[in-house]
């Protein structure tokens, strides 16, 4: 289109080599995890400072040329797809650590540090970032979508870890939301806004997020069942009772088999497990492991086996991050049909039973698993992306499981995000307040430049 | 004006008796607990559903006519002063707790049930409400000011505690927010948007708010010291390390002098103390307590005395309630000017001398009390309202502290929340943000008749 071309050539001038038309980068660039249709950006941008973030959103917006931000491309929902063409903004270069201040159990990060890389960095202060999708995601990626991870039912998701933000908003301006106090009442919340925007609202330049001390004792376990509903109940019970679980993971019986395949040295008997973890002082670990092995046990308990050892620790966590690549490598060429149910935590053992026995009828492969603590679990229903049949198989049973968590008050996306998978079902979720969330798009980003045709449909 | 008289003649029609256009009413519902200049709003009406709420707000609509969202009026900036007249909506008869899930650890009420009565109705349950400002405020006007209090260092504010709203926005349509999910991704945060909007966005109608399991033990103790930066520093020292404190509350000892006045058989020695809370299991308290007690021993403390008996620890908290009430007393006729600064801890002991120092300077006399837990204190400064110079000295003191607060990375309301008072501060503390703030406001209340001349500035 003509107006990118203009815009394109302008960006050229500013940024020089840090504006690629290459086809491959623009292919890399094209598409997500998911299996949405891929669309080319006209061009992709390397930015390395707010400054030039500012700079090229202003040249894009006096061109009407979309832009759409990219972390490192691992959301789930098709969130970076350039629908419209124009312009992506990686943000890989914006990857500092600018400031870590121990005594306010905070850190300043730019947007393209990843989780690894400032938990890297924090290595030597006795502090923790927490939030851990399996990806080894960015951190405005992160933000935009309001991740979660293992850790979330303890330390909660993005939406409670990020303090305030840096902001490049529609027409180039540069906004901070919130300050580092850790709670404040001075208007409207803009922080949470912009978390979760998935980069329709505005280009996050810099997050101010909490800081975890690490625990003194940290202990991790797996447990058996034979049935997947005792697992479920357990976690129920163990929720309720507030024991605070600091991970309580489940991975039904498919996906274990995936894991033993997948992980060297991984063997763990074909039933249902939960993973475990459990973080505080020596004795109130002890304590906290004696109740919930008395829940574990009243439902059934199989098999309890620790994992305290560094390194059957770190076996543990990174077979648990890499389960969707154990699962998409347990049927070769396929491509995995994912939900993101979270339902309250009462409603959690009706969802998951309708889900597998849904998954049965079809005759189809998925794994189950999920951070069932928070009541959010995930299908990966394995379908051969040729045949029209199983696709339409596994997004029926997707689109039922749906509309049985919004029965249940729950919703459709617990963490991945909207991008364009979960357009559909908005107005089931939101229903009225669905315009206000355009009335507010339209208002910050009246031009509709910023990663448009997502989170929100405007008409 | 003819505007606002022509909308009430139709509320009328539709209200009756529950509309109401008395002097003394329109009096009560002029002013809050701030010595903001009352105005009387032309009628206040007294809706009984969320349908009535929107039939109202239409009719306003129609005739651009101002609505002010009243709970029971104890904010402290002037939130609920009509100031440009029209009508204020009194919720205090939409007051019924709607469903309590113990399951899913939720309560769904309306907006006009108070803190106490929520509690009340939690009775049997094994589970609280946690969120407890000094006074017993509407669930609607703590969700409005993202209200916090004494347990939110550990159980969050408002803004934590708040999952789903149902709103009638600015033109009568009815929406709701979020779901009874504990997390989700799915578009814009419209919850957090709500909270702490002051009324000026939408009119709250329902709450969906989180419960916790009321802990096995519960431990109160005031401690007392020589110094206030002693009491400080331990409350710096007990958050870096992480001590899960429920409840860590500081008095200095011109406000415990208050408190010995105002209560019965209340007797502290007159110097700063912190009020303290320890929940969690027999174990798990004892160890929390020691580590404390190290704490505050490193820091030259003279006197721990519990109050674990009921009616002690009842004693303890209700004075700590009526702290303000105390404060005032103890100059007759005096008014207060409040400060409200919330700052990342480490820059807690800098502020609170600096606080200390420029009231003795003036000669005035201030309690310092505050939730220092979260960064957050208050100054209470008692002038003669008749005196214009102490007005002007106490307000720069306060302009001062607020300033030294925003130099901090803090803010200047932590909890109470704009209104008219912090108006001025707004610019300085949110810069181009205030921009983005506006822009909102007029997308989803283009005739800006929703509390009007609050929060943020339109020009
Ligand atoms: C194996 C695997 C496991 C996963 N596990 C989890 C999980 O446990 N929990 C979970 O929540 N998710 C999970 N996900 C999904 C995904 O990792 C998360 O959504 C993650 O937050 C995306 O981060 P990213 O850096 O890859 O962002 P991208 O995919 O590059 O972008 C995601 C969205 O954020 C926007 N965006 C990116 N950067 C910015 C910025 N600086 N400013 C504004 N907008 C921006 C993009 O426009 C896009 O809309 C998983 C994905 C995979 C592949
Ligand atoms: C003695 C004392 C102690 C206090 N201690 C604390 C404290 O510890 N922590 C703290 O945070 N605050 C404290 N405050 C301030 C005050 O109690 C809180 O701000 C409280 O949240 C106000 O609630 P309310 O029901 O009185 O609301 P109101 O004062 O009636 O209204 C407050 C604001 O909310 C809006 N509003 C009310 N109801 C609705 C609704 N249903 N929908 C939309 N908007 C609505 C109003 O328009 C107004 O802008 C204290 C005040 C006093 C007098």
């Amino acid at each position: 289109m003509v107006g990118h071309s203009e815009a394109i050539a302008e960006l050229r001038d500013l940024l020089g080599e840090r504006l690629s038309t290459g086809q491959s980068i623009r292919e890399t660039h094209s598409h997500d995890e998911a299996y949405t249709t891929p669309v080319l950006p006209d061009a992709v941008a390397f930015p390395e400072t707010t400054q030039e973030v500012s700079e090229i959103v202003k040249i894009c917006a006096k061109h009407g040329c979309p832009i759409v931000p990219y972390g490192v491309g691992t959301s789930l929902e098709g969130h970076v797809v350039p629908i419209k063409g124009g312009l992506t903004l990686n943000m890989m270069r914006m990857n500092r650590v600018l400031d870590i201040h121990p005594d306010d159990l905070d850190a300043v990060v730019q947007p393209g540090v990843t989780r690894t890389e400032l938990n890297e960095a924090l290595r030597d202060t006795g502090l923790m970032f927490t939030v851990d999708p399996g990806a080894d995601a960015t951190m405005g990626g992160m933000a935009a979508t309001r991740a979660s991870g293992t850790n979330s039912v303890r330390y909660g998701t993005m939406r409670e870890n990020v303090l305030a933000l840096e902001v490049v908003t529609a027409d180039g301006t540069i906004i901070r939301t919130g300050t580092r106090a850790r709670k404040s009442s001075a208007g409207y919340d803009l922080t949470h806004l912009f978390v979760g925007s998935e980069g329709t609202l505005g280009i996050i330049t810099e997050l101010t997020v909490r800081l975890f001390g690490r625990p003194e004792t940290m202990s991790a376990a797996t447990c058996a069942f034979e049935q997947i509903d005792d697992a479920v109940q357990s976690v129920i019970v163990a929720i309720q009772s507030g024991l605070p679980m600091a991970r309580i993971e489940l991975i039904d019986e498919v996906q274990i088999r995936g894991l033993n395949a997948y992980n060297e040295a991984f063997d763990l008997p074909e039933m249902p497990h939960l993973f475990l973890e459990f973080h505080g002082s020596p004795n109130g670990v002890a304590e906290q492991v004696d109740l919930f092995r008395d829940i574990a046990n009243d439902h059934n308990v199989i098999d309890f086996q620790w994992a305290d050892m560094p390194e059957a620790h770190k076996k543990l966590w990174s077979a648990r991050h890499n389960a969707y690549y154990a699962a998409r490598a347990m049927r070769s060429g396929a491509v995995g049909v994912v939900t993101d149910v979270c339902v309250p935590i009462s409603a959690l053992a009706p969802c998951i039973a309708e889900a597998k026995a849904r998954i049965a009828q079809a005759g189809l492969i998925s794994p189950v698993v999920g951070h069932v603590g928070d009541g959010n679990f995930h299908l990966q229903i394995l379908v051969d992306p040729k045949s029209t049949e199983e696709m339409a198989a596994a997004k029926n049973i997707a689109n039922s499981l749906n509309e049985l968590a919004l029965k249940h008050s729950g919703t459709v996306t617990g963490e991945h995000g909207v991008g364009v998978g979960k357009l559909p079902y908005m107005a089931a979720e939101h229903g009225a307040a669905l315009g206000v969330m355009a009335a507010i798009k339209r208002a910050m980003d009246p031009q509709n430049i910023l990663n448009p045709g997502k989170v929100v449909p405007l008409n």
